[in-house]
């Protein structure tokens, strides 16, 4: 690391590492964002390449463990060592509440953002029982919940109480959608600090497709009907309004598509902003970031438009039923590994996937070489 | 278990044990399958429902976690118990080599079929790395090789020396093929015996997508040309010599379609054989088995044309990059869950499966209901 990188990370983690992020003014924190963004690099080819010759001389054809070959080799070049390591494994799980439920765009009420909130702090979700499968951690934070929380402490990192209703007006400003991109960067730099080296993407919100689908719409140029899906359970009518609302939102706020924090302050969310600065603060960590279902996705997309080149940390999992996940997937040219038919978020996906990355490194580290255990190469 | 059930239940088992099946008669060998089949039957639908209940009192909205719920569902069903366990796994390993490499269909020379198996015996092979990253076990078995192995200990499970050309006649005779269904299922009862509960499919066998191909051209009516891949690693000069090999294998050997062992006999191989017959066995055994790729699904594909109820036992793991996969898959209704680039075969992608064969239990053993949790049901 150079000097000027040393004085860099200096500023990054002084302002991170701020009790109260909302303190910062405006100017300083579209400043911490440019300081973030300008300490991300791509990946080590060198590295890669070197990864690349190990895997070709396993007692296997060449290329045919595909996948698991490829996530190695991603892996070294994010690690910059040819012998990558996955140590301690966190899925961040944001909370965020969506002034637009009040246009009836969610199958279920708005009380059960905390009251999931609280089952996954039990430990009773499907994310927590996934992620115990996984040996990871869950990191739960509420960054803009509705509906106040016991004990308050709970609430340390809430920059407001839900979005405004975007299909009105924006859902936040420009200095709250700041905040939730820093607030999501400060709790992936302590889990980082903490020992993890391999981080998820996951939420809880409800309502929260419908922005994220928004952002998808806005930045694939599909329009609402082909990217705009049933949520937790929305019915033909209930899909139709949601299309409706997505449109409306995106015509009133009229979101710059070149400005992420733009897009995500007019039609975004406070855990989708969250889970953009969590993408951030891995790629500028070098920390591998497992994307879930359709809000990671729209979080990934915001993350790419700040900073293009955190498009080579992320590693997607399964492709949701949620029918603007594979869009968005595609717009970050992101191939889903896994079919699972989900639909729940939290996680759940990328979690599976942890399961992956373990394999990819132990196919690196254990198998035989050709010459190792004597076995003949091609014709 | 009625008195007929137990008498047939005997039956089985004192064929399969029998140390030499060879020495049985051909008229022996037809009757033992038949017993074999005749102790299959299908799932426990009250079971299946009563799981189907409790998943729908989970904190997640109904259906959300898509295949790892139709997994706990199928557990049920088969194990026949509401809450189903995954205790002992093994990876069932048939190696067989094919006389009709003898017309240029692999890239990589005959001797590699036992040197990989060594590899495998060793712990060196992808298989042994994502089977201990599973927990399961590998059991490899020579059901058919042409080279002598050393010790001989090891051919003791060794109907011929690799099958005949197919494309100058049928592969091997009938009682052969007979004998390779009945071999499978002998090795798939004594893993049973021993307390594997799940088991997977894998194999080696330089040439074996040639016959498996053939087999998914034949039962499923698409033409050589839409089913056939590169293998290892086929040139396109390599691809255009396997489909016509494949379409000259079944020109003269007129397989008949709705007999199974006629199929195998014909075109088929010792260790797609063995598998078929592992999946008779698991289905007998009330036990689910994981499909790998191209060449467990053409041993599936002759399984179920054998006995069609032996579907319901089966769990498809990915697709591969054999185009003839998807095809075969599609034939047995089965949707696969990864998408993983694998062409590797030895039963890399089901180990892989094992993972999400533990979630979908875990989830239906951990996961907080929505009373347990407080949690609001759907507006």
């Amino acid at each position: 690391m150079s000097k000027t990188e040393l004085e860099q990370d200096k500023l990054v983690d002084d302002f991170l590492r701020q009790e109260n992020l909302s303190d910062a003014s405006l100017e300083e924190c579209e400043t911490a964002l440019n300081h973030l963004i300008q300490g991300i690099h791509g990946l080590d080819e060198q590295v890669m390449s070197a990864v690349q010759t190990r895997l070709d001389s396993l007692t296997k054809p060449q290329g045919s463990l595909g996948v698991l070959e490829a996530l190695a080799k991603q892996l070294g070049g994010i690690q910059g060592q040819p012998w990558p390591e996955v140590q301690k494994k966190a899925i961040l799980v944001m909370a965020g509440d969506h002034g637009v439920v009040a246009e009836g765009v969610s199958a279920f009420p708005q009380e059960v953002t905390p009251q999931m909130f609280y089952n996954f702090l039990g430990g009773g979700a499907g994310i927590n029982v996934l992620a115990r499968h996984a040996g990871a951690e869950v990191i739960c934070t509420d960054v803009g919940m509705a509906f106040p929380l016991d004990p308050p402490e709970l609430m340390a990192h809430r920059i407001m109480n839900g979005t405004h209703n975007m299909a009105q007006g924006p859902a936040m400003s420009r200095k709250e959608a700041l905040l939730s991109l820093l607030t999501g960067a400060k709790i992936a730099r302590q889990a980082i600090d903490s020992g993890v080296n391999v981080l998820a993407t996951g939420e809880v919100g409800i309502g929260n497709t419908t922005p994220s689908t928004a952002i998808i719409s806005l930045l694939t140029g599909l329009p609402p009907q082909e990217v705009t899906g049933r949520g937790t359970g929305l019915d033909d009518a209930g899909l139709i309004r949601k299309q409706d609302v997505i449109a409306r939102s995106i015509a009133i706020n009229q979101p710059d598509p070149k400005d992420g924090v733009d897009i995500l302050s007019k039609i975004g969310g406070l855990e989708i902003g969250a889970l953009a600065g969590a993408i951030l603060a891995a790629a500028y960590s070098r920390v591998p970031i497992l994307l879930d279902g359709v809000i990671s996705t729209a979080a990934a997309l915001i993350a790419v438009r700040i900073c293009p080149t955190a498009r080579f940390f992320l590693i997607p999992s399964h492709s949701s039923v949620e029918i603007g996940h594979r869009a968005a997937l595609e717009q970050l040219d992101l191939k889903p590994i896994m079919h699972l038919d989900f639909r729940l978020g939290e996680g759940t996906g990328a979690a599976i996937a942890f399961h992956l990355l373990d394999a990819s490194i132990r196919i690196l580290n254990e198998m035989a070489t050709f010459e190792s255990a004597g076995v003949s190469g091609k014709n």
